[in-house]
């Protein structure tokens, strides 16, 4: 039942409550509202963004420079900001939040009851909330999802959730829900226990069907997946898409349970995990376009000195062949070319296999059988780039030999970048460590290193060249 | 409340009903049922799947050979494979039935009843579907979510959905549920309608706990998102990410309720909107690891070949400089070098800032200062690669001519990285291009190119070497 309260609003023919607006009309919301801080009338800002969505407030105040954000935060008072964070999903509340900092946050949590400042705190980001809750009053400080890793079902948990005994009935169920207020909107169902043991669950469409006298027996269903407080955020997503479950309970060793990831926390976190997964192909994993300088050198630097040795490798391999480079200068121009080719080839085959691993989609599917596949691929992409480049570069320098040996190297690298881009994921995963890592840059120091190798050695042949230093 | 068909198990002491398992359990009984069905024994093959849950029979199934796919499928019988498909997630039924391939799934169809053959239907890739439409009898061709474009709300929703009128009470809005049997589960609100123009919507939660006289007006809370059979599919993973909703009332121009996109359609759009995004920065979209060969090379090699003219811009920069190269060749060594932590670099920024554009992160925030951030990281980089770059340089070739130029040039083709990896994904956002086709192309040509420029221009100044011709 709708309650009036600001939280969940009632249905109001007159349409004051908030609606989804597209990005567009955000963004042109957020040029106005900084306008007119700007100008110093940040009164007129929130009342032009008060009757937003709370989600759409919570990026355009984000999205502010610093000092225009203070401005707009000293007009909306902190219980305005408390209010805002708990309406919006946990990830991007979390965002929000760490960009508002613990500065403007203290103050916000100070002022809500202690049940409120929790439920606040649990959006945050977990480094955030612990720097928060050491400067809260004491029954705050006890949070136990702050106890465990970010990234785990037990951070991702609700401790609140509605649990009914397999002896009750409808009612009892009905009696659980109540208590929780508007955390009831959080759950798809309610769980059973037997003792403390969880023993089914009834959901609530089946609670919406039941007659006044129907058991808890009669309504219940089990229960099709469990998990851990230790269970890794990538394996509660996986859960979630695979047997289509909209929230999972945690349960302890002994199968108590112990809490649960409720809809939106664990949508949020199949979100969270693709983004991450995209971003550590990229080497940018855990980062924010808007967060601090310092991060992002944490993360890219480190990858980008590996990067910097294995480029080395390369380096090295056509100096290997500096005779035969001085021959025939023009080889250098197209170095280029070879590397190229093998690198988007190579990129191309281990994005899909690194996705495919993620979304449990090579399940069964014998790791030789996607080899072959690859690597006839590349065999096919080879032949036609292959006489493509040969033509290309006869037309333009004047050298069939020179196109003889750049078609040679183009399909040879084409197949090493399929092998290998289909390989390296697969032998990664095989010894445990996250594909989505690694993979990237073994892979192109792979087709880099024999692709220089294959078209400088091939050159040296075709050219009668004088032998260079080593191969 | 649950009723004993094979669609919704009941709660089962014993522990009949299939539950959640790791994908190495299911690798394990993958290899397993491989093994059983080379050996001739299907049966045995079927028994040891037959009890698990039909998400995980269903990729067990889709990954075997095709020949002992065959005889796995034919001791499964049509109804158990139509059964598994609609028991499975829409994402993984479609790429699995896509698999099975219309010869497979003609007689499935054709043993169900025209409802159930629908729903089994809609489960299929939109091509796949088609296909089979025109087989099958008249009742079933009659699916109007195949008329709309695949990847818009039109082809997500559901026809048949769970609404009630303005004027009612709570028990008219139980007969909704109830008139659709178990599709009932698939739906987390029951919509009010006041005439056929969508009104608002009532939680199931709150159809639990509402009194016996309740009326609708009552119960119903505003719809915060509506969108129509057009609205592309990313952007209905963007309402439901940014405003936490579960499933998508699909109306008309009118307002008119016409669909709705149900819970598990929504987050099976989400995942694979993420996925697709990820396959598009690789330029691998579209495609699957088990499809068709042809299906492949039409994806990648239209890209490798517009990549190969790319390619020869920075050939054509280092051929500008051969005169130079001639009287200096172990700077060919290096050409990997420069190029290599460029494009590193740039692609960071533009995963970062591609993802970000996804997410909805970047409303409100000016372009100049994620151009300004992102080039004071490229800096950062740039002065730290460069120095290391110099060392290793002078270490190996005892050159301090060319340290000082590989230190230059790295310097200022991480700062064009940074610059260029930022200014791409948002230049083409804003003439409306998708930034995750294009960028990676645009950024790796723009740092091999100038980076190649900005090395050999300087090696031909430090060096004090013969002009080259032309730059």
């Amino acid at each position: 039942m709708s309650n009036g309260t600001p939280d969940t609003p009632t249905l109001d023919p007159e349409g004051g409550a908030p609606v989804a607006i597209s990005l567009d009309e955000v963004s042109e919301i957020a040029s106005e509202v900084r306008d007119l801080i700007e100008a110093g009338e940040e009164h007129s800002a929130w009342e032009r963004i008060r009757l937003l969505h709370p989600a759409d407030i919570g990026i355009i105040v984000a999205g502010l420079p610093s000092t225009s954000r203070d401005a707009m935060l000293r007009v909306m008072t902190p219980e305005t900001v408390a209010w805002m964070l708990r309406q919006m999903n946990p990830v991007e509340a979390g965002r929000v939040g760490a960009r508002l900092g613990s500065r403007v946050l203290t103050p916000v949590l100070q002022q809500l009851r202690p049940q409120q400042a929790l439920d606040t705190l649990l959006r945050l980001p977990t480094r955030t909330a612990r720097e928060l809750t050491a400067i809260l009053p004491r029954h705050v400080e006890e949070t136990p999802q702050l106890e465990h890793e970010p990234d785990t079902a037990g951070s991702l948990m609700a401790g609140r959730f509605p649990a009914v005994a397999l002896d009750d009935g409808a009612e009892a169920a009905r009696a659980s829900l109540r208590a929780l207020d508007e955390d009831r909107r959080r759950f798809t169902h309610v769980f059973v226990v037997d003792g403390e043991r969880l023993a089914g669950q009834i959901a609530m469409v089946d609670l919406a069907l039941a007659e006044p006298d129907a058991t808890v027996v009669q309504l219940a269903t089990p229960v099709i997946a469990t998990v851990t407080v230790e269970t890794p955020a990538e394996e509660c997503s996986r859960l979630q898409r695979h047997y289509n479950l909209t929230q999972l309970p945690v349960v302890d060793d002994e199968q108590r349970l112990v809490g649960v990831v409720a809809a939106e926390s664990l949508l949020s976190a199949t979100v969270e995990q693709d983004t991450q997964q995209m971003l550590r192909v990229a080497s940018v994993s855990g980062e924010a376009v808007g967060g601090p300088l310092a991060a992002s050198i944490r993360t890219r630097l480190p990858w980008l000195t590996v990067n910097l040795g294995t480029t080395f490798l390369a380096a090295a391999t056509i100096a290997l062949f500096e005779s035969t480079l001085t021959q025939v200068v023009v080889l250098a121009a197209f170095l280029p070319v070879v590397a190229g080719q093998g690198g988007i080839g190579g990129t191309q085959t281990l994005t899909l296999i690194v996705r495919s691993i993620a979304l449990g989609e090579l399940v069964g599917v014998r790791a030789r059988q996607l080899l072959v596949r690859e690597a006839v691929l590349g065999l096919v992409h080879g032949i036609w780039l292959g006489v493509l480049v040969a033509v290309i570069a006869v037309a333009w320098q004047g050298n069939p030999g020179l196109g003889l040996v750049l078609g040679i190297a183009m399909l040879g690298n084409m197949v090493i970048a399929g092998t290998v881009g289909a390989a390296v994921p697969l032998a990664l995963r095989r010894i445990g460590v996250d594909p989505a890592v690694a993979s990237a840059v073994i892979v192109t120091t792979a087709t880099d290193v024999l692709g220089f190798r294959l078209y400088l050695a091939r050159a040296r042949a075709v050219f009668y060249l004088r032998g260079s230093r080593a191969w």
